[in-house]
């Protein structure tokens, strides 16, 4: 798999990297940000728009797709990329996180984890190596190893067990897996805040090996000054020369201060959530269209932006149609705060093959500080 | 305004009729079907995506625009169009038949209506006069007369009373429109189903003078035998040299009956409305997507329609995403909906201009009953 799915690094800046990951579905520039398409959607968006904003890969969830429609039947129906009409790379998550947030309704053993469908209340299972078939029937491109993570703060103890069962499962993963060309599978590095459980974890997964290595366990409930702390020290004990990726991150802050500690990829619902409930990042800081001062104002959410609803809507519009509770409201906002989000990692690969990257986050911090800020 | 707004008929079959109503925000060409803009959104939609479904002009809703965002607000912020990004020509239509709607909420007198919100309980006054100002606000293209018009079935000296009210309030209408160059003023027919009534206000609306004249008081709950019986006479009471417009229809069959009886332009909420309820309009009959039997078929919509939502996914897509809630179920069908209704439109304008209008209706209705046809 080696030949058709690869990292190739082209430039670094201080421990920032950029470079392209090579599938055969396209290429992905790094550092890269992944919009989630959850239930086969990324929500109000058509594909084409989300490609227009400059995303090279989406990410599916496994938990959603595996209750509806099925893994079976996307299978029958030709894979994800085809049923949701995206030709492009597809990372998938394993099912572990979202069914792990099912608590009362999830039971945990070694095996795996059995719980109740949130649609139906149905039955299921989900093991490692029920999580790499249904991940192989989608068709994923990026498969994620099985794994199990607690909520922040938890208790070392708690954090060190539910580490080693991950590392266990990422070695039934692994095997599971099997090879095969052109797909990617990644291990997930967990082990909380406790410095010496994410190096057991990292050589844990080293010794397995794999195509990419994932942080996870982050952005649980921990805040941005503790996950900053962890990713000081967290990336680098994992491969120079795999893809490195922050799992569920985050505010455009986050995204920043992860690529300068040197993580490659990233994915977040918050751009697509944010935008159907009237918040709009921009360069200037965040916007909520909701608020009455918008409704008389012609200005663009940000001049600077060239997507659409900067474009061609003013203020005063978005306000409108958000108050009106239409759907063109959830649609531009989603569209903005994606292409914006996608203009942040532009800049960022751009400004570290230059060897500017510093200078660069001190303009991205400086002209948040000097615009019209509302509290997220 | 003659020279700026003119109505060019090229071709006529039958009663039917074909040609360009000429603009200075574009060309219409007739028959036309006007998607619904009601609150300066067609919902779901951008208006990129209206376009290239094929329209030439959208309906904006006075009655919402007027409470929220409010007309001096759009006005402030440079009308109608420019506010919700369409360039092209807007009808819109008087607020009377909204207002009437509002059963116990408003009050009808000789001067106007008033009434209260249905957003917020406030009490507003509808008039000829303000009538006129509103849609002039807006920046209207085609502004229509305020009228009243009662729900059929209705005895006959409510629906005279009713036509002799809207009469007088089409000559205020005219009045205070005043002479405005490229902008239209079309007078509305009432009468319910009493062919006398009809012909008194066609001769009432004549005498006035009018740049095009609706057929009001149809599609209302009389039912489509009913509502053709009335349209086999009463287009032919107005001006042939002047656009006809028929108010709130309707189903294809509907569209297709009133073209064929002489009709020039039509409006109404269906495509968009059914699209998000998970309803497709097809050449084939009605396809109602959240039906379990789609759930596996990996065929496209209609086979022989080349929208989105046929070209690239599949029914069991479409239920899907029906299924889950998403957005991008209404944002996909609503686009199919208004891109079949603009073909059937096309459909008619050529085969009008070729003369063989009879053999295209033939085959529309051949092609229904032929089909998968699911009860609306």
């Amino acid at each position: 798999m080696a030949e058709l799915f690869n990292f190739e690094m082209t430039a670094t800046d201080g421990k920032a990297r950029t470079g392209v990951i090579h599938t055969p579905r396209g290429d992905i520039r790094t550092p890269a940000f992944m919009p989630v398409g959850t239930a086969a959607t990324v929500k109000a968006m058509m594909p084409e728009s989300v490609r227009a904003t400059g995303a090279d890969i989406l990410l599916g969830n496994t938990y959603h797709l595996m209750l509806r429609p099925t893994a079976e039947r996307i299978d029958r129906l030709g894979g994800l990329h085809k049923f949701m009409n995206w030709d492009r790379p597809i990372l998938t998550d394993s099912g572990g996180f979202q069914v792990m947030s099912l608590a009362g309704l999830r039971k945990l053993t070694e095996k795996g984890v059995t719980f109740k469908s949130h649609i139906d209340g149905s039955k299921h299972e989900l093991t490692p190596e029920r999580s790499m078939e249904i991940q192989r029937l989608l068709g994923s491109d990026i498969v994620m190893c099985f794994d199990e993570c607690p909520a922040l703060p938890a208790d070392r103890d708690r954090i060190a067990e539910s580490m080693r069962l991950s590392m266990r499962w990422a070695e039934r993963s692994r095997e599971a897996f099997g090879d095969r060309p052109g797909h990617a599978l990644f291990g997930i590095m967990q082990g909380g805040l406790e410095r010496d459980l994410r190096e057991e974890s990292a050589e844990a997964l080293k010794n397995i090996g794999f195509d990419g290595y994932a942080v996870g366990g982050l952005a649980v409930g921990e805040g941005q000054a503790a996950m900053f702390d962890c990713l000081d020290y967290a990336p680098d004990m994992l491969p120079q020369d795999k893809p490195r990726y922050l799992m569920g991150v985050g505010k455009p802050d986050d995204i920043v201060g992860a690529v300068a500690r040197g993580i490659d990829m990233m994915d977040c619902v918050l751009p697509s959530r944010s935008g159907r409930t009237g918040q709009a990042f921009t360069r200037h800081g965040v916007v909520n269209i909701k608020n009455a001062r918008h409704q008389d104002d012609p200005r663009p959410l940000d001049a600077d932006c060239g997507c659409p609803a900067c474009s061609k809507y003013s203020r005063a519009y978005l306000h409108h149609v958000f108050r009106a509770n239409e759907m063109i409201s959830g649609m531009l906002l989603t569209w903005h705060n994606l292409h914006y989000f996608q203009d942040i990692m532009a800049g960022m690969r751009e400004s570290i093959a230059a060897g500017t990257f510093d200078a660069w986050q001190k303009d991205f911090h400086a002209n948040r500080e000097m615009g019209d800020i509302e509290p997220l």
